[in-house]
């Protein structure tokens, strides 16, 4: 039983969204939507910088709301999830506040910095080799007898976190019509279009892949989702072996195209967000703004940086040129 | 003739600031108040991202103001400054859609990736010693034709303009009582302290110095201006051989304290800021949260981070613990 039936989702309506910007506010800030480069042009491009939220990425926003879904009672026992780090940060600290035991489950390609991050919020961190960690997430048990498992991407709650996004960018810029998401499970990307939907606004969706993997160009190109190969790079937040088929209804009709950028490109957005935005992106974030740089579409057009937790010796060596 | 009269700007009113508001709006943006390290004890400290501006500092706020004072027939001849680099940057950008040219004139001290900025708007360079550049500062004179002198500090408009930065926190935190920011000619606190009071609010007002130059703290000292040391250090931002005599009437009266701080403190902000928050600052907007760090008071405390122009490299050593 997976407890998540995603098609669901496509009934959730502007007040499921607004219920979880509600419950969010105390952990999650309403990001800045910062210009990138001139705006006087004919497409105009501005970063959404989920980067600057507490612990440093949009997880925040659907660690909290997740849990709000359950009775405290029914989470003595504890909560586990499966997660690189960034969503394990935004579960334990919401979990520290109601007194809940975390257990976290991670790849050992997982980045430190964000693990030790998990830690101190209390949280039990125990890795696996990638591939035992993505059956944990496809099969939703850690094989340990430690809570109620939580998946990162595939929970209803989780979506609908993550579309708080959307609430915010029609705010600060009702003109925009395209975004584009950095995809890993797929949770943000579903979540800012089930939001847009529901607000009654079209909005072009484009997700972002790096060339070491890429699950969803492959899955929405044969039709259904493929295993494909997952190479290593300094993108850990996304990429794997293949869209979760829990997701895949919603990727399916939710996204309109994909993007797929090289290293290099990524790196080179990584450095003028730097440079110019003075701001500090992971990998996944480097790729929307690359997908964004390399797509020709659209004229008012929005990268979501999703999180900014790199290592800093990492970090230093692609500022470096390295 | 200096056409500046520091005493005036007590009468400054709110009017005055919202028109400043109005005037900087095309070019500069509501920047984020984030939240520094946990926000449930009895003392919260949140800082004011102005390292987020485009061209990376809160000089964009007093360029198009000060432009805006003239007559553009009156600025045919062109404009001239004597700037560090960040206020060259909002004046060019304000200068260039006029259709005026601009001559900057800098310290030999001035970070380059500052002053490639500069070019790349369209202004010339000028480099001079320390020395030079401060008499031009003191003089108003650059010794060339080459147009209206704008003093970046010691202006009417860039004062006001400057100021702008308080609406936006009292918008943001209303329950804000202190704001501690970083000390250079002295005009973005004087700003900020004079909207503060233009719109009826008590908040304490404390500059932040870095310890190898504190011409603000010895002057305060000693009750007048007096001639300091200004010793070498990564933070080029900030700090001079003594406070402008024309900004002494000011700094004298609206100040309540100065906090010095050391350089190794001024590394370790940068560090967390980064680590924490994923901005990247300069020195001078270091030296504001290391201040804030330091100082035991407040309850409500921001940090104004001036801004994010510094040189990859000497970032990239400073994160790696250089």
């Amino acid at each position: 039983m997976t407890g998540f039936d995603p098609t669901r989702l496509f009934d959730a309506s502007e007040a499921d969204f607004r219920l979880a910007a509600d419950r969010i506010r105390a952990d999650a800030i309403h990001t800045p939507l910062l210009p990138f480069g001139p705006q006087d042009g004919a497409r105009r491009v501005k970063v959404k910088a989920e980067n600057l939220q507490p612990y440093g990425s949009f997880k925040i926003r659907c660690g909290a709301n997740a849990l709000a879904a359950y009775n405290v009672e029914a989470l003595k026992g504890g909560v586990a999830t499966g997660s690189a780090g960034n969503f394990a940060q935004g579960l334990a600290l919401a979990a520290r506040r109601l007194g809940v035991p975390v257990a976290v489950h991670v790849p050992d390609t997982a980045a430190e910095v964000k693990l030790g991050a998990v830690r101190a919020l209390g949280a039990t961190v125990t890795k696996h080799s990638f591939a035992d960690w993505w059956t944990i997430l496809s099969t939703r048990s850690t094989g340990a007898n430690d809570g109620v498992f939580i998946h990162p991407v595939a929970e209803a709650d989780v979506v609908l976190g993550n579309g708080t996004v959307a609430l915010e960018l029609l705010q600060d810029w009702p003109e925009l019509d395209t975004v584009i998401v950095p995809v890993g499970g797929g949770g943000l990307i579903c979540g800012i279009a089930l939001a847009f939907r529901a607000l009654g606004r079209k909005v072009r969706i484009v997700a972002a892949e790096i060339e070491t993997s890429i699950p969803l160009t492959a899955a929405l190109a044969a039709g259904e989702p493929v295993k494909v190969e997952r190479g290593a790079s300094f993108v850990d937040g996304i990429g794997s072996t293949g869209v979760l088929p829990d997701m895949w209804p919603l990727l399916k009709d939710l996204v309109d195209e994909t993007v797929v950028v090289t290293t290099e490109e990524a790196k080179s957005a990584l450095r003028r967000l730097a440079l110019e935005n003075h701001i500090i992106v992971e990998g996944a974030g480097a790729t929307a703004l690359a997908a964004a740089l390399k797509y020709a579409g659209g004229t008012n057009v929005v990268a979501v940086l999703s999180g900014g937790n790199i290592d800093p010796s990492v970090y230093g060596d692609i500022l470096n040129g390295r």
